[in-house]
């Protein structure tokens, strides 16, 4: 059966790492909803904006399929969230994504994060109390309200972190691995060319 | 100096490889020109079609900064065609990319292909001959016109080649290395996480 994930971006979300997770879960055949979030401080999109376009950290320009407003009622088999800057302080900003957030963790349904968002986003919000957990080395310091691991990707019952855009492939297949088993994961890798099972290095 | 790329996208384009580039290569301080090119058989957009907009092999929409008939004039450091079908064979029956390509290897200057492009887009025309490359493995019975390698990145000469979206940040790095040098590249490839250089198994 298909699985229904939501993948946020914003303006400053770093392209590798929102492709990489949009890209590999619809290769395991799993329904992938991009969704722009508009920047902080606003609560919907500029009317004169471009509707749905997020220019990413690097200025690649990305087209979502909906508004984040436009995806507060769904419920979502996982949520993976890009990091990026300021790309992550928007989706931590979007009152939306945090109630989608907060629901996710409740109910014990997945929820993942990469680079700067596992501590900009899930550790603002409380959502890694108690777990294991990793993000990018330069924010790692802050990691202070989980149990922080320099591995490349981090599975933690519901909560799956990684690194930053070198870590992105392994990230989305360990994503796939959750929502479709291993041996899904491992054949899409192998198309894919990916070094993977990641180590535990850093 | 800031140095000029050129990355010719197009429907069907594989999205990874595409971003992996673009945004690798603007982290080294290039000037990356993102062209959209017209699906095989136009010469041009359809008039109906929303500007520069792309759809790529997952789905993932990106808008491209120029057409590539706005580039054909455009004097450029290098040249990188990411893979993904049918967006290789659209760059392939690009007219203004064929002589761009074309005045590039007459010229000297670098030239990239990864998984399906380097057969789909430099064989055909002939930019590979006698060189060592390599491509996706799919289509590795076909790379017919030059000396196959099974390594992740082969550089020969002039001209860069690699496999799958798995491998596009270590082809990204290694086009860093030859634009800027390796000192930058492994400075841009530790910050970004990537397990790079590459080792030569496939």
């Amino acid at each position: 059966m298909s699985k229904c994930v939501l993948v946020p971006i914003s303006d400053g979300t770093e392209e590798i790492e929102a492709v990489c997770i949009i890209d590999t879960l619809r290769r395991a055949g799993a329904i992938v909803t991009v969704a722009a979030v508009p920047p902080s401080g606003a609560d919907n999109f500029d009317a004169e904006r471009v509707p749905l376009l997020v220019t990413a950290s690097r200025g690649t320009k990305l087209i979502a399929d909906k508004t984040i407003a436009e995806c507060q009622d769904e419920v979502y088999d996982l949520i993976a969230l890009p990091g990026g800057m300021p790309g992550a302080e928007h989706l931590r900003d979007s009152k939306a994504l945090e109630v989608l957030l907060k629901k996710q963790q409740q109910a014990g349904r997945p929820y993942a994060a990469i680079c700067a968002a596992p501590v900009v986003v899930l550790q603002y919000h409380n959502l890694l109390q108690g777990l294991t957990a990793t993000c990018h080395p330069s924010l790692a310091p802050q990691l202070d309200n989980a149990v922080a691991v320099n591995s490349r990707v981090v599975v933690a019952g519901p909560c799956i972190t990684s690194r930053g855009p070198g870590t992105a492939i392994e990230f989305a297949l360990t994503l796939v691995a959750e929502l479709y088993g291993m041996e899904k994961a491992m054949q899409i890798g192998d198309a894919m060319l990916a070094v993977w099972p990641a180590g535990d290095e850093a």
